[in-house]
């Protein structure tokens, strides 16, 4: 019978999606303490957010039911990542980062993370989608790389939850060729156009649309911030160096900006919206030329292996495709290989949202846990 | 610098999923042996089919270009699998069986070759689906079960090389809740069903489109051997017990027949075949009443799991509905989770074939070979 382990959890980011996580992380540590016959103790040993941290001296466990309110309470001296690294590589345990923030700074230092044996699970795109040569830097530090530091998994950095960067591993590591890979890759995106262009017909202005993706929650603040495409560009820049292409930044290929011009410099997101119904002709014009055609339009992605293209922008799907069929917020994601042939692989499903974020988060937590003997 | 490794490869079954395996294993051996940071050496130890084996003495390694010739050239005295699991075990070296045949008894042995730290990985369902004792031999023997010994991963045995085991394990285990799984899980049935009522209308009689999959090599010998459901209910009863559902067998649950009553004791496939057509007006007409409804009839399986109700056979569905615009013989999975509410996780693609069943397999096998340090 396999001795008990210690493994601690450092984990930065307690938002929608850090919050999410940590209620997952208090099921999966009381479930893996149970397992009566190789019992895994996980212990938070770190809990930071922008101004705020609780770092128990002798990592000494936090409570993972008051975390939130012994957080308020804590002093607001936060220690810099470098401070952090070090403080965690002495702990004689493993230890796995989980980074559930969006901020470049944190996914900067992951390589001085991994190179000191320190796993890194993260929802964060911008370690995987900025400079590629940090992306070298990370895989050149991991033990799932070319290191022999932690290991690294961002599943949730595409898709959320759904199995779209470990398929797409598979795929690759088991010898099948991708031609290309096409999708639907922001929740946003997918519930405007779902809405403004329904197959059946119907559907109101795009401004209206806009408003509408706003006051439920599914826009950034500043709507923009989804309208430039930037997100999307980030999960293509993810996948296609997946699949061995370099990359150098999301903005090095093709992107289209929903955003008109005139209102790219608007002070605000407020002002913004109350600008864009002026535009609304022109996204009436594609609209009523997709319908021309039989066909709807929507905002996709699209990796072309071979020819080592990337683009992001608006297409125009007929109505049978699974991209024009999309509901709601979803995603969908087409893998197109040499075995799978003139049918590609698919997975659908929540792209967003912090449960199932987080859940790809626990579940890469989970794999990192499977590789630690 | 981690020393190299050697890992040994047990392959027993070499006909259309095991031929594509061995081409993909030489592929991935070749690949782990360049690896210049942690170099692996799989070794091919053992090769048997039916009546013939190859097993060099000392472990040598059989050759992955001239297994096909050098087999055929094999005496054919096959050892029992226990002499099998015997020679493997006294190895010193890590061991994975990889089982390509749909063989009731080399099934019947994984918990023994468990016991002994052989880890197996297989797409053969009858170690999973038969009798729910031996399901928990496997898993009480098995270290990614409750027991010590080997690792068994079987992605295959369900949609191929479609990520759907995995999946659902990734949802159990982060702490979701799976309330419905829902599909067509028949590469068979889905390309009957689909050419004999596709969504735009059309389609020839039932027994003609019968006559076609069998020409075009979609059915078994004998196609009864796949309108008589049960391969559809052993990956149900597969799923359902990753759910968490005692399912005894998966003859234990409503399992619709294709097959007339009349037609079930006729001699041969062929003969079955000549009298199918007098049957078409019972197809005919639930395609009708089906019609006048404005949906589509699917051949489909469903486990709903708080009501631990599992059934497989024919449905109606809206043209809309994703099953019914399934294309070619496509499978297609929906997870129905609390955490992905209304709009389930759907994963569809190919799911029978050598190469994406055989994909299954080696990525299990990678699986193994990450876990076995």
């Amino acid at each position: 019978m396999p001795a008990p382990r210690h493994v601690y959890v450092a984990v930065i980011g307690a938002g929608g999606v850090g919050k999410c996580f940590l209620s997952q992380l208090s099921q999966l540590s009381t479930r893996l303490a149970q397992d009566s016959r190789a019992p895994t103790y996980l212990s938070l040993v770190l809990l930071a957010r922008s101004s705020k941290v609780l770092m128990p001296e002798g990592y000494k466990p936090i409570s993972l039911s008051s975390w939130e309110s012994d957080l308020q309470a804590s002093p607001a001296k936060v220690p810099s990542l470098p401070e952090i690294a070090d403080y965690l590589s002495k702990s004689g345990k493993p230890v796995v980062l989980v980074d559930n923030t969006s901020n470049q700074d944190v996914a900067d230092s992951y390589p001085s993370f991994l190179e000191k044996g320190i796993s890194v699970v993260t929802p964060n795109k911008k370690g995987f989608s900025g400079s590629y040569d940090l992306w070298k830097k990370i895989f050149g530090a991991a033990s799932n790389g070319q290191g022999t530091g932690g290991f690294v998994f961002h599943e949730s950095t595409v898709g959320a939850g759904l199995p779209v960067i470990s398929t797409l591993h598979d795929l690759i590591d088991s010898g099948d060729e991708v031609t290309k890979i096409e999708g639907v890759f922001s929740g946003t995106m997918s519930f405007l156009f779902n809405s403004f262009m329904p197959v059946g017909g119907g559907g109101g202005s795009f401004s209206a649309e806009v408003k509408k993706a706003k006051e439920l929650g599914y826009t950034e603040p500043d709507p923009r911030d989804d309208l430039n495409g930037l997100d999307v560009a980030r999960k293509l820049t993810i996948l296609a160096r997946i699949s061995g292409l370099d990359v150098a930044s999301p903005t090095s290929f093709p992107v289209q900006s929903l955003i008109p011009k005139e209102l790219e410099s608007v002070g605000s997101g407020e002002e913004f919206l109350e600008k864009l119904p002026a535009f609304d002709g022109d996204m009436d014009k594609l609209k009523a030329e997709a319908a021309s055609e039989g066909k709807v339009v929507r905002f996709v992605g699209s990796i072309d292996v071979g020819k080592k293209q990337v683009k992001v922008g608006l297409e125009k799907f007929d109505h049978s495709h699974p991209i024009a069929a999309l509901k709601g917020s979803d995603n969908i994601i087409s893998f197109y290989t040499k075995r799978y042939g003139s049918n590609p692989l698919i997975i659908q499903g929540a792209g967003a949202g912090g449960e199932v974020t987080a859940m790809g988060v626990t579940a890469d937590l989970i794999k990192v846990l499977k590789l630690l003997h």
